[in-house]
């Protein structure tokens, strides 16, 4: 069964119980923002043979990574999310359990968040496009920006960094495995593998970390301001945006890097650079007085960590505590550029 | 100079001031909601040779009708617009004046109507896809939904419909204006195809009519609800919509049908067609109180008709009261099917 054999109203009451109640069958849907909160509002568009491929990402993870992706956005402001709408665009000749799955994967990345798809709309095209707009709601003075970094910061990084990129290696690559097994017991690089390709194909966006923030502002004497934003694009790409939206700049501590042990087990020579240029992780990076900065990572558990801290002069420079590397600088190039 | 000349940075620093002050440079947008309203959220795709294409749309008016279609929704809510979001794939190979003139015709249509871009997305493609999520503020009270017309309703609908679709064929194709030389004198055809030509190209989301509501529910003793959507695929299918979630069926009169001096004179035997079936006016189709609709006709003054009334009978027929025509009924099956 394709998409063709459908008409426009079969695929729309096909994508209906995958929305929100109430929400579909007029022009436009119905949000009840929280009184006296911000709404955020982020948009992403996902390009087939661009973003993702049959090669790597099911339709599922389609559905999955786009709403992650913007949820991630959502997080980044410090905002909850309240909804999204799907703008959809589909070749008339993808079966339709395809359109079936990916809005399975985006239900399941959506519920696992307490939100939904609430409007959206559906057109054919030559090439499958998934435009996402997630709605989001802050309060004014809990708002997360990327400019509000000062001198002295701590930088806290949720997660670990370059996991999704070592797995769309994987997934691309096949002889990368084969040779891998080289160097790695069979058992590990399963495991190893595995969890690379999962940082990949399921990212989470880091919207736990909201309530733990909130928990540490209710016991603070003081209010605290948040910079942050981030990492899809890449660690060093989000510390170099943070840093130019703020005119600051950034020590960073080589062995403070958020690299797991598969990737430091899997790549030993490029953990680093994937850490810091891979992108994809959807993890947060935030800016914050050193001392609170410890205490949520305290709040956090092995899942954050310090990794630098924000400074005067605008380089954004690597160093080595262990005296093996010479410092160096971050190349401000290697970001994920779309063009 | 084409899109791949450039970096997504430069890209953005192009667009940016195309966009709201203070709105772009963060992970998400930050909107201020007006106080004790209710959010409206709707989305429209458009894709490059499906909604339009090089022969009949410019750039620019590839822009105008893509916010005037969203801003549209918003009307047919009874939304008051608060700005938009632009999910916007290129091909590398186009033209960087392709994407200005684009950014300059939606800030045209969004300055006419007091709102502006405030996020998006950029991303390559192999096809031009252009998706808008635009965001409204509505009183619980005064949204305008589908399913809440009532038996005995009057229905109202602001300016002319079928001008669009005649506008378009005369794009498509260049033989008729040739053809109708035969039959129109020449500065009269100019006119008038010139109007179906604008009527395609820039169409007016009917904001303007939302303050004529309320100057009218101020006035009134009593609330009056208001039911409808915009026509945008079509005069019929918006009567269809209206009927199937509201449970009734409607009988309009032919003689009432909004259709303009210029698609009579140039397209005589298809004007009721093409006014019942065309889409794309963008044009409100509004049920509501007999005497209330009849005192919003005055107050909107020649831009708006009574063409039918809801019933308890579920069909959708159309009389001819000179007797002239036999009584149809609506085919339900011909609005804009995108599929």
């Amino acid at each position: 069964m394709l998409i063709s054999d459908r008409g426009e109203q079969e695929l729309l009451k096909l994508i209906q119980p995958y929305c929100l109640p109430n929400t579909i069958g007029d022009d436009g849907a119905v949000l009840h923002p929280p009184a006296g909160c911000e709404l955020v509002v982020t948009t992403d568009v996902l390009v087939d043979g661009v973003h993702f491929s049959d090669q790597t990402t099911t339709a599922f993870d389609v559905g999955w990574r786009a709403v992650a992706a913007n949820l991630s956005d959502l997080a980044a402001m410090g905002a909850v999310p309240l909804g999204i709408t799907v703008g959809l665009s589909l070749p008339p000749q993808l079966p339709v359990v395809w359109l079936e799955q990916l809005y399975t994967g985006m239900q399941a990345c959506l519920e696992r968040y307490g939100t939904g798809i609430i409007g959206g709309d559906l057109t054919r095209s030559s090439i499958i496009t998934v435009a996402i707009t997630a709605l989001g709601a802050v309060k004014a003075d809990r708002i997360i920006a990327r400019s509000t970094a000062r001198v002295g910061d701590s930088i806290l990084v949720t997660g670990y960094h370059g996991d999704s990129h070592a797995g769309l290696q994987l997934l691309l690559d096949p002889q990368l495995s084969r040779d891998l097994r080289m160097f790695t017991d069979a058992a590990d690089l399963q495991v190893h593998r595995q969890r690379l390709i999962t940082a990949h194909q399921r990212p989470q966006p880091r919207l736990d970390i909201l309530p733990i923030i909130e928990e540490l502002r209710a016991g603070a004497s003081e209010i605290f301001p948040i910079s942050g934003m981030d990492s899809s694009d890449g660690l060093a790409d989000a510390i170099d945006q943070i840093c130019r939206s703020s005119r600051v700049g950034a020590i960073l501590t080589r062995s403070s890097l958020p690299i797991s042990p598969s990737l430091s087990q899997l790549f030993p020579d490029t953990a680093v650079s994937s850490a810091l240029y891979g992108g994809e992780d959807f993890e947060l990076v935030l800016c914050l007085p050193a001392p609170i900065a410890m205490a949520l990572v305290d709040k956090i558990g092995r899942d954050a960590a310090i990794i630098g801290t924000i400074t005067r002069s605008p380089d954004i420079i690597l160093v080595d505590d262990s005296g093996k590397y010479p410092t160096i600088e971050i190349d401000r190039q290697s970001g994920f550029q779309h063009f």
